[in-house]
């Protein structure tokens, strides 16, 4: 059963655009996935949005449509609400003149860091004060890439759930556990287990080509502008050391991570 | 001799300003470059802005202080201005709320093709029709880092001379050489000397670890969304796969340039 909407003071409108903006995300434990292609990607991973909203002409081929047939009869399954709107008013919950043409709410998932099981994988991504979206949503994608389990996020990360964390992970914030902790909890749980903390670092530090890594391997990127914090990279069991032959004494975040991680999957095959 | 602008309507604020557009940059063959440390990033490399725009609160501090009167008079001894404004005015000129304290304005660098020398680098990168400034910022920063010789832009990317791709080449747009060309004349050129054409692919590739790679290296990054049009995949001597052990087919573009850049660079070594 579909509802329409054609008022842009619809408070689901209100509530919608509201989304947009982390402090509203955390207290509704909501977010929003916009266009058909990380729908499909969230649905395939097993993901259903509770409220599915449309823009009149979401239809517009036999692709588009298909997928939303079979999306409306998942949400319809699961109670979920499907919402048809105007162009206008999608682009007014997005706030994106040029919007996609449907929008997904989703329940933000629990990040506790107790629920991941570090078993599962031989790699683990995690980030550090790590403030671009669009970095972390590249190092979920990375994850997703060399078969990770998931990113962990220490301190004060962007949110995973922001629009341009989820488009720029490419659907992979549905298939990578997320799980976000303050420093001092994540190194109770990290010692509380088997695992190798591994982070690039100049300090007194191996070449990463050919170091000794083991699995479960955790791979630590620090924020953008100040690296890791000195303490945290003496908790790391190995610190590696990637060639900088240029003026510049590092790599952007996320390009960092994946040279390494990619050097670990070689490395545990 | 400081020159102080107090008036929003000033034509030059109006210029400036306008230099935040690419058709604008192209017309003037100037570009902005903004903040300190991109301004000393400059400085090292031996560029020296035409126009130096200080908020009148940017010299808050000594260090600061010591690098604007070495700018000055490097700008003074090569004819150029230097003005002091209002920090409003230089948000008004940066479109940020938050700016910086001092922008320079800098000539744009010839990018044809024939004035770059390979045998300069061992290693090239090559991206085409890679549309996010950022990703193309990166890029040189990851060009910077493993002392490759510079950029080859083909088709339509993103402009490296807009704010974006400057700020995240974190001054790599100073040091990396940038060229833009068609894909036909860059192939032109190519084939006109020594070099080897590598592309990730899935098509006919060998595993990206330990393959033949041969100095100068030329490595091709594809668009975004659509990866590399099979034609230019096809004129590579060399195609490599990188494991992919998720859902994704693919890494963000400057994440997977880098990957393979820093195996290329192993193994020339």
């Amino acid at each position: 059963m579909r509802k329409h909407i054609s008022g842009f003071s619809n408070p689901t409108v209100k509530y919608l655009r509201s989304l947009r903006e982390k402090k509203h995300r955390k207290r509704a434990g909501q977010f929003l996935v916009e266009g058909l292609r990380l729908l499909e990607d969230a649905r395939v991973s097993g993901y259903a949005p509770r409220q599915l909203v449309m823009a009149e002409n979401a239809e517009r081929n036999a692709a588009a449509k298909d997928l939303l047939t079979r999306l409306e009869s998942e949400i319809g399954a699961q109670g979920g609400e499907v919402i048809t709107t105007t162009p206008d008013i999608l682009s007014k919950i997005t706030g994106k003149s040029n919007t996609q043409s449907v929008v997904g709410v989703f329940d933000e998932f629990d990040t506790s860091l107790a629920r991941l099981d570090r078993g599962t994988a031989q790699i683990w991504l995690v980030a550090q004060d790590l403030r671009d979206p669009g970095n972390l949503g590249t190092m979920l994608r990375t994850g997703d890439a060399v078969g990770a389990g998931g990113l962990i996020l220490i301190d004060d990360c962007a949110d995973p759930f922001s629009a341009e964390a989820v488009r720029a992970s490419m659907g992979a914030v549905f298939t990578q556990s997320l799980a976000q902790a303050r420093w001092s909890d994540f190194v109770a749980w990290l010692r509380d287990g088997e695992g190798q903390l591994v982070a690039a670092s100049l300090r007194d530090a191996v070449p990463y080509r050919g170091a000794p890594y083991e699995a479960p391997c955790l791979i630590l990127v620090g924020n953008e502008s100040q690296g890791l914090p000195e303490a945290y990279e003496a908790e790391c069991d190995l610190r590696v050391t990637m060639p900088m032959r240029g003026r510049a004494d590092s790599l952007n975040a996320a390009v960092a991570g994946a040279v390494l991680v990619y050097e670990v999957l070689d490395a545990l095959e």
